[in-house]
């Protein structure tokens, strides 16, 4: 009857390495979703100037050779930049999480990971998370020399939930 | 004695449940360093500008409003740009892998996840991953009006194998 306990037991360790083999695949998956950890968070953005809590790390500062500002923008749930537009216009690419993009005159748009898009120039916009999940992004704001932001008033609620069914 | 199997069943299933828990964990750790996955790999790059195998998505085109083509480029082990300049200048965003930068005259410097390098206008460098791990970048070329790149000779191995012991 030993013998039943060593059936078990092998019958054991293969189970193990077959759960081994299945977790390996799930942290292939996981780790396509997760990206959140490139840039640090940086530090909380100016209240003036958005609804709710966002981080933004400067990547890129201005200097006297060429002027361009890249920052990595954290948008917690919720959270959005207030309307704006810049003259030089602006690049953001979607780094995680799901994001709302949205033009004046045009429906909400909304980002995921590896998406980019081109904000034209003197066109007012605004960006941010989704209700329920995080958003963010790398923005890049070309042509400083033209005027890097001109900020506007903020996203309403009505503006922001336009987007529910 | 069919209580012995029983508790090695037991004992089986007790230990797959912490093999589960370990791999929850290896899952998070895995999932911070692996971030290739944000873009797409793209296409090769011409061979006319690169040493070894290379991969280009362009995220941004160029377009008549303000042109500022941002693309991902991916450089296999041991795979590098060749010496080039920009009149306009380039941002560099270290998306994973580990990368080598050198401007002319200057020592190689490594490129880790989370770096972002300005390279000044009309400085000629080169880019490229390190000789054993692959990187990830995003290229950044504003100012386009007054050139995009311009292309020198390839680097050569003396110099890419410059910052070895």
């Amino acid at each position: 009857m030993k013998n039943e306990a060593i059936v078990a037991s092998l019958f054991a360790i293969l189970l193990i390495s077959l759960a081994s083999f299945k977790t390996k695949a799930q942290t292939l998956g996981k780790s396509v979703r997760d990206t959140s950890a490139i840039f640090p968070k940086g530090q909380r953005a100016p209240a003036s100037n958005f609804t709710g809590i966002v981080w933004v790390q400067q990547l890129i500062e201005p200097d006297s050779d060429f002027n361009i500002p890249v920052g990595y923008v954290t948008f917690e749930p919720g959270a959005r930049s207030h309307w704006h537009s810049h003259a030089g216009g602006q690049v953001l690419l979607a780094m995680g999480g799901i994001g709302y993009y949205q033009e004046r005159g045009k429906p909400i748009q909304i980002l995921r990971k590896g998406d980019a898009v081109k904000c034209p120039s003197n066109v007012p916009h605004w960006h941010g998370a989704s209700p329920t999940v995080g958003f963010m992004q790398v923005a890049i704001t070309p042509n400083t020399a033209t005027g890097r932001v001109t900020w506007l008033q903020p996203v309403s609620n009505k503006e922001y939930n336009a987007l529910k069914p």
